[in-house]
């Protein structure tokens, strides 16, 4: 590929701009504000949710569970991605690119499905979902981080939430599937869809590694701002759109001892398998939050609390594993370099929690709950991934979107301004000057 | 200027300590615990937001509310003015001082136009408009920062926020303006005071740049966890004070969606303006913000979800183009060395969320509109800004207040007690020993 | 001790494993969701909080509450500790797991004094008070920080929680002494106890100082994520579990005062006692809180808003004068090495709080508050701190937990893999690659 295709001057605006103007003329034409009044129409009575928290309970009472979810998505997957030692302006600068055009796409992709009187009405249990929809595109950014452009993700986030948005619609309102905390249909879903990516973008020029593909002292520092506010707000995560009252409480006090479980087991599995017993900030960073993820769809039933834990405390082994074990096979026998492990953190514990969730519901944990209906949910939020993700890197791959060589992979100097300082080793802190660098691919 | 001057020791803990003390004993004298029982008196009937919150609703209602936006006055301003590689100390360190001494001084000053029996009643409501106050100080400082003492600030901080509450009772009852996302009397107030203060403290010798005004790699990463805290409350800056209900959703998801077409906006300008389509921290840091000021004025009014996305488009396009093209100028032409680019980010989209304010009452848009009060709150913000801001610039510019010479702006060895390591070149990172900085101006 | 006993493969492990599995089984035998519904018992008439927000007000109502004191027990409390230039992954990582494990032994602790029909009943506000039980263990962790292993850091927490839990008991149950925000029963507790277990564990060779045990400047940034997150929070540790209404309001806006007086109070005699009047990191990143810890006590009793301030401003005061003048003396003379100095934020505005709560329920500022009782609270919360510290030192000293050699106190590569470039001097940061540490002990 020629160096100047990574040149983003002219296709990143144009792409950005259209697609916002676009954005822009859809809302114009189908979104509303929800004011709070019933629809003309019969509410669609498939729709579980369906006016759900506009007609019932004030209209701001979800919004502290909102903020929450909200830094979840900025802050949380935001950071948790910037352990790479040169790569954090874009760790959290794209997710905030992708994230903020996710949401509107979200709003628009999701409330299709549900219109009333031809207008999507926006409330704060929408713009919560629209959160969760950004969550999946973020998922599979961490499977191919470092390796992709802004424009090659902007186009991952326009299909991949477009087919997330048939899948949960399938899932919630034909199947009547339950995933309150969206293990399948958020977690696996978009791990597999990424790893799907990641395949079609095999680099087999990174089979040995990148010199720049690793931490330092402090962008594992700044990882772990992600990870702790991830790990502290989970349960709104899980909780927010549960049923108000004793089910959402429910849903809140599953998630936090899962988590808390899943620390322990994730510092015992890493100590255990690393080197002299040390612990590795790669497990710490990631596996601690699997129980979170595993606890996802049975987090409003009726599990107990010492089913939490337990599911906390597996999920928690097999990510540490994963990273230890998996990753690696995944990559030289399969062609698939996940640059964050999703399918250690987000994967395998995302197929646990659709498991843990049919178990629950054949154990009649969830009334009206179909351990059937619970697995064809699995199954059909695998399949829209593995296909819509390979579909998906195809069109990836095409050679026009400023997709980075090799060599400059994991590297925010192709696509961002950069001081100096760090740049040009041997240069000391104190005597960088604040020009720009010019080292240009 | 001689060196000495610079030294804090005695000037700093009196000013202090006697602003402590004095505000400690005009707290003993007029404010009381609001206990939610009816003054004597009949309420203000200018009042608009006379016992709000206090008679009607639960006394914690806006308890949310009012943390998000404690977490954007302390973590948002603050480290969003980390980026400088050497200032980080003064940027969130001070951010804190003054914003806590700013929150005291606010609830008297607000408090003495909202008497009852004589007495300031404090609430959740006060104190978020306590907190809405230390605001304007905190975008002023960041057209000073790292050209000002601690001292002139804390002179700054008490002239501004008197000034300011001056300001918006005359816009909220004397004027009726609606302003709740404060475009005008916060954001555009704050920028021009503390644009006319940098006029005033001009420094010629800084006109060809300074080593320590820029940023390194890690600083810029400390900026974006209060970019991104800032970009994530938002929505509840500018609704926390909103009407209940309909209303407050309605500023809820205007800012949140002006926002996110403002994320949009300002990458593409971003990659359009730069050198080979690269992004710049400097623009992502801020720009993307714009969004949230500019939408301001008319959050809690029928503008569409489409209107609010237009605002904040043009909002990122402006400030990503200001911070380009104008703010050079400002400095070269003007006199003006705005250090944090305040005119890009709450200047021009403070203007602009006034103006948008004056069209959209226009059209009819609010409820009791008035377009003529409208286009008057934003003169008076802007003229009492300006005037206010050269008063306290000249005052500020007395040299008893330890103002930095010319070659110590930027740095926190001028008063912080810094680490070695990093004063040091060529000394490595892990031989530095934690004894304290010697070097002295 | 020979250095092979750092090694935590097998220990680290099995207990961090076999506590959770104990702990699971416990849970699996007697913890149960709160479901609302009255138990077959009476409440116990002693307990002030029985059944306080499971049968009145909606089962949520809390979780704002519980996220904010989350936030300072993970975010907070963890990055507080990162100060120290290379114990950042400890700080904030054991930091998590501590917590993690804490919790749910405080539910089960906590609860055991409180069963309904044999069970423990989970809900919002039994896990904020897990939360709060956590504070006691992070507060003594950070007397002794870099100085012990994860392993004796567990048993520790099992340890402090359990004696905690029973001081808890007496003070609140027995002597029905006001302690709402707990400056007696966590932060005098959590400080002395940590003290305790620092004097048992002293270590000549460290007498002076390690090389080890200073900031950079970077790490004092990350040090202050933590500060202004509990120093924004703090007043909903302070109110959480305060009775609703207009007492939650009085505690909110007490600690909100008593914190800015504070700030104010601390930025000055920083400035006063250092060197050439500049300001001290140490200082500003914890005698700012000090205000919080002192106005906990009485935070919910009619003090006065300038009631508040003063005890703020007071414990601002003391504070930085205990990190200038007392913690080298505590060194030196009584063999207490004091690593975050806890006594200086937590144990003598902590006391300042006990001793507040007495005089101001002497005064009558709390309705059915008894003097003695607040005296009594106070003396058996520092008995129980200093007995149960000692006792808890001596465990924490058998030769078998893996506590590292003097030479590796305060350094990460201990227990953690760590990556290279700052690990050897001279290399640069850009040529670092990202193959692991193998320095070993």
């Amino acid at each position: 590929m020629p160096a100047y295709a990574t040149n983003m001057r002219l296709k990143f605006p144009i792409l950005a701009l259209t697609l916002e103007l676009l954005t822009i003329v859809l809302f114009a034409v189908f979104v509303v504000y929800d004011d709070g009044k019933p629809s003309s129409d019969p509410h669609d009575p498939h729709d579980p949710h369906a006016g759900n928290h506009t007609q019932e309970g004030a209209p701001m009472d979800l919004y502290p569970m909102f903020q929450d979810v909200h830094v979840m998505i900025f802050i949380g997957f935001g950071f948790l991605m910037t352990f790479l030692k040169r790569y954090g302006f874009s760790s959290v600068g794209v997710n905030l690119l992708l994230a903020a055009f996710g949401l509107q796409w979200g709003l628009l992709m999701q409330g299709f499905w549900h219109m009333e009187d031809g207008k999507i009405k926006i409330n704060i249990f929408k713009i919560i979902n629209a959160d969760f929809s950004t969550a999946t595109v973020l998922i599979s950014f961490g499977a191919v981080l470092g390796k992709t452009s802004p424009v090659q993700l902007l186009i991952m986030t326009i299909l991949e939430i477009t087919i997330f948005s048939i899948n949960e619609h399938l899932v919630a309102t034909v199947l009547h599937a339950n995933d309150v905390g969206a293990s399948m249909i958020i977690h696996a879903f978009g791990a597999y869809f990424g790893l799907a990516v990641a395949r079609v973008l095999y680099r087999p020029g990174l089979k040995n590694g990148h010199e720049k593909e690793g931490s330092v002292y402090h962008s594992d520092m700044f990882a772990m701002i992600g990870t702790v506010f991830l790990w502290m707000f989970w349960p709104s995560f899980n909780s927010a759109i549960a049923d108000p009252g004793f089910t959402q409480l429910t849903a809140v006090i599953n998630t936090y001892l899962s988590l808390a479980a899943c620390v322990l087991s994730a510092y015992a599995v890493s100590s255990l398998v690393e080197h002299k017993g040390k612990l590795d900030m790669v497990h710490i960073q990631n596996a601690t939050l699997a129980g979170g993820v595993a606890v996802g769809t049975c987090a409003d039933m009726n599990i107990g609390p010492f089913g939490a834990m337990l599911i906390g405390l597996v999920a928690g082994i097999i990510s540490t594993l994963g990273f230890k074990f998996l990753t690696p096979i995944l990559a030289s026998s399969l062609g698939i370099q996940d640059t964050c492990g999703v399918h250690n953190l987000h994967g395998m514990p995302g197929i646990l929690g659709g498991v843990a969730g049919i178990v629950a519901v054949a154990m009649g944990k969830k009334d009206g709950g179909n351990a059937s209906m619970q697995a064809a949910a699995l199954a059909s939020s695998l399949g829209f991934a593995l296909v819509g993700g390979l579909v998906t890197g195809f069109i990836m791959k095409i050679p026009l979107w400023g997709q980075p060589p090799d060599q400059n992979c994991y590297d925010d100097s192709l696509y961002w301004e950069v001081p100096d300082e760090e740049e040009e080793s041997g240069e000391s802190f104190a005597h960088a000057d604040h020009s720009k660098n010019k080292a240009e691919v």
